[in-house]
């Protein structure tokens, strides 16, 4: 049910994947073969391509009759890729995607500036389309991330996050990017404020969905699927809606139990296990569900005012794959 | 005499200074207070604001009209700002300007964080212009100077770094930078090509000596003028042209001594005192001041076309001071 799904959304959107593959590989343009190597390792390591498939998805919708809008649509991969390196340098991250992360294979330096590059990259990509307000979509959301994550890294470990403060967190992290991806195929496509807006609260539901579907396979996948360990966030001490929710119902000597084993990073596989129980008992898998769920809901309520079309279908299927999928 | 130049400089941009200072803490707006803190070590620890000063001089030749030049500047000094954060972290390097860096302070994660948000901010400012063509130059220069960076740290220890190596690597650090924000002054004030060419060049060929100078200082000048020590560039492995070009004319046995010496990077005081009398000896100290000298006089000629005013009279000191100053 849930691989249908997966080869529904496939079948649509073939083509453009492997436009975006291709545009993808063009547009990278490094002088240095070592930049080349460091980027392209994480770059051609199985990503999604979620972000510029989003931003070719909106501009469609928004009948864009322009042919930026492949060029264009890779700096939101780009920019995808210059955070996530910078974040598993500041994580001290091993794995990422069933490899060795870009930073374990060459040094911190190289890597902090390999992101540096993919990030000018995207702004370079961002002034061809020509478009201030596109270039202020983009440097808000570097801005954004860029302080969320720094927000996260002052809250590790910390045992009372509230849910308010996840929520920040996660829209940092995936919602801004996903966000300013569908925002800003609209603004290429001239869209009216209300369309551009609508396309940008799709990507805002899109993205916090996304998210706390990837937090919960933290808990609940198994390593193959996932390409790392699971339970990889607690060990970092990163706490997640699933047992922020747990945390806050657990009674007195299951709390301190949690609590002790949060606070002990290398707990063992056992341990894990008998807290993923906990999470279930106190309805923090269930919950986090729901939430995301209801940003789902909320996503495909904001494609109604479009007409249907094949993209349309497409990013409707994806809200619906945001919380359906594996890994 | 060396001292006199300065102070005329500061007698001719002590408005703009103090107009450029309210400007960087008007503009850096960051959410979080860690942001500022991390931001603002660096930031307020007294730089020369001599890349937002090149963009406000550059303007005025160019007889910009509006009101934008002022904020637009101070994208120069973040960015300057954010390579410095980048670069701090890459070398590992514990003092500048005579403090702790912020690594040394707070995490490199926070550091690397922060500098992305220096660089999102820059670009923030640059779409502010509504000029694609200033994005495009902004986003050049980032390109370029990770990817000098990149090439630097590969060529770090490389005894026969050969002197054209050498001259590509300060121009990706320190040149196309100062060459940008001239460029750009050009282009807010729609400059024809040829003026904006030549204020490009300027900037190119000011950096360059500006380089050099910096280069130089690292052999020559005592630490309590510098804010750190001297033979700081040796001791992270990196050759510059004084070395450079004494090692291509040193006879066997003081080529080998200094090879020797190079490659110990404990070296003590003694030897680095013998070193820097070899480098006296071979002329490398000389030829490199030649070097920047014509680099001076070179940048002087791109301003022959300009009417002369007080603006162009700064910009002639700032020449002559890229190579006289002492720190």
């Amino acid at each position: 049910m849930k691989d249908a799904l997966k080869q529904r959304i496939l079948a649509s959107v073939s083509e453009d994947l492997t436009a975006i593959e291709g545009a993808l590989a063009t547009n990278l343009r490094p002088n240095l073969d070592l930049v080349r190597q460091i980027a392209g390792h994480l770059l051609f390591s199985g990503g999604k391509r979620l972000r510029p498939l989003l931003f070719l998805l909106s501009s469609r919708l928004c009948n864009y009759g322009g042919d930026l809008a492949l060029d264009v649509s890779t700096l939101f991969e780009y920019l995808h890729a210059a955070t996530l390196l910078h974040d598993d340098v500041v994580d001290e991250a091993e794995m990422r995607r069933g490899r060795k992360t870009a930073h374990s294979t060459w040094g911190a330096a190289q890597v902090v500036l390999t992101g540096d590059f993919l990030l000018a990259r995207s702004l370079c990509l961002a002034a061809r389309t020509g478009r201030p307000e596109i270039i202020n979509v983009i440097s808000g959301i570097t801005e954004e991330m860029s302080q969320g994550e720094i927000d996260q890294l002052d809250k590790k470990g910390k045992l009372n996050l509230s849910e308010a403060e996840y929520m920040a967190i996660i829209k940092g992290k995936t919602a801004v990017l996903i966000q300013g991806a569908c925002r800003s195929g609209a603004i290429l496509s001239r869209a009216p404020a209300d369309r551009e807006q609508a396309l940008a609260d799709y990507g805002y539901h899109l993205g916090m969905a996304f998210q706390m579907a990837d937090d919960l396979l933290d808990y609940t996948a198994d390593a193959a699927t996932l390409g790392k360990n699971p339970g990889a966030d607690l060990r970092e001490g990163k706490l997640t809606l699933p047992l922020i929710l747990a945390l806050e119902r657990a009674d007195g000597p299951d709390r301190s139990w949690m609590e002790s084993v949060i606070s002990t990073q290398g707990f063992n596989d056992d341990d894990f296990y008998k807290l993923v129980e906990k999470l279930h008992l106190y309805k923090g898998i269930d919950d986090t569900q729901s939430r995301a769920e209801h940003h789902v809901d909320q996503a495909k309520k904001c494609l109604e005012p479009f007409d249907d079309c094949g993209a349309k279908d497409t990013m409707i299927m994806l809200s619906d794959y945001a919380i359906a999928r594996k890994a």
